[in-house]
């Protein structure tokens, strides 16, 4: 997506070899016009897939995922974190491993809101390790709804969750592919 | 807003005297169609105000400024919880209280993103105690910005903050104002 990568390139910080800061438009400041784009191209990708429900995690998902629910015209669901009075205790469970804390977390929905009938699309900014995307999929199968696809804003290809997740058989599709980013330069996939 | 006051009713379910739980449509999962028509009433009622930048907390605010912001033609903030690699060093913070937990904790947002030309319209899903929305004005006063007025979804009118947000000057609306949960029923204010 030419107007994502040319953002990425104008608005997106560097730091070390690994880490893209893109908190000016994605994930902390939101640039909501870029958003609606985004989710204009996820739906134009999946339109004919017969999606019924955007599957994401909170908390850096949820934009994203909200725009690209308004051009698909259906619900869109967070996994929570935390234990929260807002969430049902019947839910379903995904484990996510945390590489920056050294831990594994679970993530949950509802049981009220993930059905055998829903064809699911995860949605999530970034791919790196895959951790969230295959947290997500736990749950998905765990309420016998049918995965179509997880959409990601931006994968980092030099790590290795992109491959794992296409190897296990999951359609996966970024919007921007960074291939590297070294001595301060993103050189993006062809 | 008679369309979400319908909504609360048909799909909110109350736990005893005090708690509503809109998961079904505005914190877990969303009706991103709904989160549009409250995102364009807000943008109605603060239309002509010259509103630079709308400020939310993380988690469940996030959805409702997204689809604010969309109809506003403004980018988005939302101020984090957790330290986080994605969030500079230099942040303007606020403090808020929270009574399930019996502690405070800080929300902050990057200093690159708030500016004393700003025009401030603060968004939430509910105001209860006001302690997020107090949170958020302490970090629109630290930046030098204008804090225009603060919107949110549902309001609890049973509960204090309101009363005292507007009380200390602020202009607080609400799309739903819940007079009294009593006996299962809900009581919107006239």
């Amino acid at each position: 997506m030419k107007l994502l990568q040319e953002r990425i390139l104008t608005d997106g910080r560097i730091l070390g070899n690994n880490i893209l800061k893109v908190d000016q438009f994605l994930n902390h400041q939101l640039d909501v016009e870029l958003l609606s784009e985004i989710g204009k191209e996820f739906y134009e990708m999946f339109k004919d897939q017969n999606i019924t429900k955007i599957l994401t995690a909170e908390v850096s998902g949820i934009a994203i995922a909200t725009m690209a629910g308004f051009h698909f015209k259906v619900p869109v669901l967070f996994a929570k974190k935390t234990e929260s009075l807002n969430l049902d205790r019947e839910t379903y469970e995904g484990n996510v491993y945390s590489y920056t804390k050294r831990k594994q977390f679970k993530i949950r929905v509802s049981k009220k809101y993930l059905h055998k009938e829903d064809r699911v699309l995860i949605l999530d900014d970034f791919l790196a390790n895959g951790e969230a995307i295959k947290g997500l999929e736990e749950i998905v199968t765990a309420s016998g709804a049918t995965l179509v696809a997880s959409g990601v804003v931006i994968e980092k290809c030099f790590q290795e969750g992109g491959r794992k997740l296409r190897e296990s058989g999951m359609d996966v599709r970024a919007l921007a592919s960074i291939q590297s980013i070294e001595n301060g330069e993103i050189v993006f996939q062809k």
